[in-house]
């Protein structure tokens, strides 16, 4: 069975998140069932919004630091269970020459499976997440675009970044409401499905809290990280 | 800021559930604040219990390979969220050279300090952790031995071992009313505290469900851990 890399710690929360996520997704009856991970879970990395903002450094360095981690312990296959660091996806694997898969490709697979090719998909994510493109430029092989539908400046300013940061500082229930409020705000303008896009939410956020079928996108990972390694 | 080498897979939930214990222990506002740990979540390890009971091969192989998965990843320090592989915790010492924090030592450190020498303490763990002595037998320097409290031969059979056998296997309510049902019999006997040595206990027992203060292992090591590395 392949070992499995987990290039975490962004936080770390979401890291547990992710794991806890593929053991759900794992048919088991015993540990020996389960798939083999090894974890960095180091949150020594610069904040990844604030550098694609340019108010801080490169978490890029830090991150193939943990990455060469994994190697050396034996890992096959690398997954990043943060949505942001995916920004620098493609600089990552160059550097570490070790296969990975691919946050948003997991989820843009579940949101046209979800909510098919027609409807309206809103994403709640990190300004970053969004401003850069990385959902709304990514496209699927033979595969129709998603139709996406953000958050207003507004909201992402009140709503969602502190909604975020919130649940990083461990303030769950004032995440939760913040969060909520934003899918609130785009069931409201029309979508019929929400993506959740960065790692911190679906911490606080499901479906029944959002009134909308949700793509969780660290559950899409998890779930891709299986059928792979089983 | 050391980096900690956490040796778990046994079982993976239990190595999830302690990483969780360590955020929850450490004062942090944000992901940076967090004790870096490198986590070694490979659970193709023999059963520890069918080991010691000779009804399986060792497990000390598999752990020293994941303990070197570690440190070649460089962890500074090693601990395993696993009660019953510490039977084979000077041996793995021995072959990682690399210093190592002992969970048992931890909780023996919360009971004294939970239930004084005088009160008797309930133990819930494995017939391998039971019988091996490893909580009985082990003393902390300068301080009075604990007054044990042990399951019946019928207790272990027909609540302690086939509860644990259920959270392992992700039936959490079966195992749940089993664990519960031995720790009442706990404190029947006696028992003026419970420690939950074994990392699977406390993944569906606490405090309120046993009726008595009890000791989480897990969460001692994982409150060690942050003292250490803070």
């Amino acid at each position: 069975m392949e070992v499995v890399g987990v290039l975490g710690g962004m936080g770390p929360l979401a890291t547990i998140d992710f794991m806890r996520k593929v053991l759900d997704a794992t048919p088991a009856a015993r540990d020996q069932d389960h798939v083999p991970m090894i974890v960095s879970c180091v949150p020594q990395i610069p904040d990844r919004t604030a550098a694609f903002r340019g108010e801080g450094g490169s978490p890029l360095a830090a991150i193939v630091a943990c990455g060469r981690r994994l190697a050396s312990a034996g890992a096959d296959l690398i997954v990043m269970p943060c949505n942001t660091a995916h920004l620098w996806f493609e600089e990552v694997q160059e550097q570490l020459q070790r296969p990975m898969l691919h946050l948003v490709d997991a989820a843009l697979h579940e949101a046209l499976a979800l909510a098919g090719a027609q409807a309206r998909v809103g994403l709640l994510a990190t300004d970053a997440t969004i401003a850069s493109g990385l959902y709304i430029n990514r496209r699927l092989a033979e595969t129709p675009p998603v139709q996406w539908l953000l958050p207003t400046a507004g909201e992402m300013l009140t709503l969602v970044m502190p909604g975020i940061e919130a649940v990083k500082a461990g303030q769950l229930q004032d995440g939760q409401a913040l969060l909520a409020d934003a899918a609130r705000a785009l069931r409201q303008r029309g979508a019929a499905a929400l993506v959740l896009g960065c790692t911190e939410i679906p911490l606080v956020l499901d479906a029944a809290a959002c009134g909308l079928p949700v793509v969780d996108a660290t559950a899409a990972l998890a779930r891709l990280v299986v059928a792979r390694a089983g």
